[in-house]
């Protein structure tokens, strides 16, 4: 298995690509391949295999992988089942670095007979094999995309931190679609659909050892081995966070994610306790994932005690009852940061935690706020809530936001809740690697997630 | 009290309006009400009041409310607290409509004399005052806009059917703000800060005789008259629905009430069993109430069986999954609709609930399954997913969705996950007035609101 994942980094960084299925007819998947390799400019050798051409794109068409001579590193297969089996075998003859499938029609229709072949072909080869039935893998490093999505419907994320794992296309694809959207970087992703070569344990393993990825989502319906399982996720979590999404908790769930992926959910409390006892962090559902992933690039807070700054009363009450029912706590200012605050109110404003500065507050009012909070050893995490709508706040609080979460000694949460002008301002904070949020009860979530991570890797770093 | 409601309809619908505080200095306060009037183009007669100017944009200044000739339907008062009770006498003296006072420094920093003050005058005279501390009123119908935060960072919702009645002004603004992002309409924006002579249990019943509404919204930190709210809110959530957003649920969030707008937020069960006694719907979050304000224009659903139609299917197991988890029911195809459905998938399809169309559905297999959907009687919902990335999936969506819910016979909610083009598609979508969501649980969370109150309205009616 080993070689398998090192061959499997060649698969993800490959120089030459070849396209079993590509199409010179416009929205047929080999036609969207073919498009996207070309526009992004992809680095590399890019082969067309189509038996009923010879050209395509001004490349040279071939027909079939073993036609083209030199190394392939990527074969990504577009074409129907009933052929895939043969391909593969044609792939390991030409000792093709390792191949993708995106074809559905195995396991989940029950044609466990064609998936039997293909995994046949690739253990006697150590050659790998991600999918069938899935959207196989992007790589912003690489540029290596075998996203059937177009471009401009579904964009890619810059390259980044954070991988994501998926069995399904779907959900994946559609949630790195919004993390671009925010700015979030990606190191990989990979959509592995009915992992007949390699699952889920394999990609974690893969994802441990690779350089570009420091936090890890992970989508997941049935493992194919749950022991297995476990103890990897043990193993990577140590190092690197795992952000799980389980889906198929309930049976309406499970049926649905066997007729899928062809996997058996299983029992949603066996998973449960598996992530429990790996300490994984679990999202309840898509936009959850999305929260806690851009928080976790923060430093570490040493503790639960949240500060929270705001310039709308409301919003501080909403975060302070969020922060209770969330087991976090407000921290106590001290004596100094006290002082320290009331120089900043205007005289009819209150020191207390939630700090509201009102709606008079300009940024400078923020920055000194957030100095003081800095300082005070009482304090483990910032949540500043900037309602960016009142008249003194201005595009100066980016620099302030940029900076406080610049220092890297706390992290600094932020929220802001509006419209149009607001979320742009929102996109401009995410491209800057400060986390923001439009909902207060979303970002205490995403912060006690982490807070709860934090502890764990300080007691692994105590023994 | 009735005759102050009465007036209050005037203050929301006047021909007069008188400005106190008036500025010509950008980013005061009265600078930019008096921009907001004048950009909007009130159809009414704006009349800025402040002592040391006699003119100002262009219109007569005058030094105070009394000074103007003519009727005066509504005067807004932004200037400082010590000087608020004076010029209310000077309203009442002038037999003004009503007043709304935006200027804090009242009840929520210990001046109740000065609060005590103006409730003598209003009291006394039956003129109805909106505040102090608070953001006033916006009637998108008449163009009534006391909020002063400018229309460039805070969007106004377009006329619509959904009130919001607000203690906080900053939940409420902001809120506000993302309901116009996503083409919400309103009928009446009302934020009411200290409650000083009008309190909730006032807003709600003038918005049970407002014409327009027929959703509200109530976002509430502490009530005035605890038993008086009970009765009112059973009263006017039998006719129009009410969603409540209850902020000061724990002690640091009672706390942070207190010094906001000087209410005690009281115990969280008692306004928990309050909400529960008068079938009010409750949300966690803004998030939450924004969810779940937009699928309350739809029809009443009969029950909870739901169908769910997905490309994605992995989006159909998360569905699965949160329906199960908030009691609702996946709802049992008929041998009609199986057979029907069965026509529209791909060979290697499963009929089953989800319904996964797979990536390649286009346009019409999703108008087919939604019709063969609506005609059974045993669904009574429909959750419609569509990842507009696929390849297939074009504009003509749009005409598809809008159809089903256009149709007005059960419910319909579409969820859609993505990026910059999902989210403009989105948009245009909310635009339509077919509820988009970009998250399954949100979308099932929603629904299940929905059912639960449809069937609380549906046990009146068979009373």
């Amino acid at each position: 298995m080993k070689k398998m994942l090192q061959r499997l980094k060649l698969v993800a960084s490959p120089k030459t690509v070849a396209i079993v299925g590509a199409s010179p007819t416009p929205n047929k998947i080999g036609n969207v391949l073919m498009r996207n390799f070309l526009d992004s400019r992809f680095p590399g050798k890019i082969c067309p295999v189509n038996p009923k051409h010879t050209e395509m794109f001004g490349l040279k068409c071939y027909a079939k992988v073993s036609d083209i001579p030199g190394r392939v590193d990527c074969v990504i297969i577009a074409t129907p089942a009933e052929t895939v089996p043969g391909i593969v075998e044609d792939c390991a003859a030409k000792k093709a670095g390792g191949v993708i499938i995106l074809s559905g029609g195995f396991e989940e229709v029950g044609r466990t007979d064609l998936a039997q072949r293909i995994k046949e072909v690739a253990d006697a080869n150590g050659m790998p094999v991600v999918g069938p039935n899935c959207l196989g893998i992007y790589n912003p490093y690489t540029k290596l995309d075998s996203i059937f999505l177009p471009t401009y419907k579904l964009e890619r994320p810059k390259p980044g931190n954070i991988a994501f794992m998926t069995q399904s296309g779907a959900v994946g694809s559609t949630v790195m679609d919004l993390a671009a959207f925010y700015g979030l970087g990606f190191s990989k992703f990979i959509s592995y659909g009915n992992s007949t070569v390699l699952d889920e344990s394999d990609y974690l393993e893969f994802l441990l050892h690779d350089k570009e990825t420091k936090t890890i989502i992970f989508y997941l319906e049935g493992a194919k081995d749950g022991r297995r399982l476990l103890e990897t996720m043990k193993r990577v979590n140590k190092v690197k966070p795992i952000i799980a999404l389980k889906a198929g908790r309930s049976m309406g769930g499970q049926a649905a994610a066997r007729s899928h992926t062809g996997n058996i959910a299983g029992s949603y409390m066996a998973y449960q306790a598996a992530f429990k006892q790996a300490k994984v962090t679990e999202a309840e559902g898509i936009s959850e994932v999305f929260d806690i992933v851009k928080i976790f690039d923060q430093p570490k807070p040493k503790g639960n005690r949240v500060a929270v700054i705001t310039n709308g009363g409301g919003m501080g009450v909403l975060t302070a009852d969020a922060i209770e029912s969330q087991g976090l706590a407000l921290a106590q200012f001290s004596k100094e940061t006290t002082e320290a605050l009331r120089r900043i109110l205007p005289a009819y404003g209150n020191v207390a935690n939630p700090l509201d500065l009102v709606a008079d507050a300009g940024v400078e009012a923020y920055g000194k706020a957030i100095d003081a909070c800095m300082e005070d050893q009482g304090v483990d995490a910032l949540i500043v809530i900037v309602l960016l709508q009142t008249p003194p706040i201005d595009e100066r609080i980016i620099h302030v936001l940029t900076a406080a979460t610049g220092r890297m000694t706390k992290p600094v949460v932020t929220v802001s809740v509006g419209g149009t002008y607001t979320e742009s301002y929102r996109k401009v904070l995410e491209g800057k690697g400060v986390p923001s949020y439009n909902s207060p009860l979303a970002a205490v979530k995403a912060l006690e997630r982490f807070v709860t991570y934090s502890r764990y890797r300080e007691s692994l770093e105590a023994k």
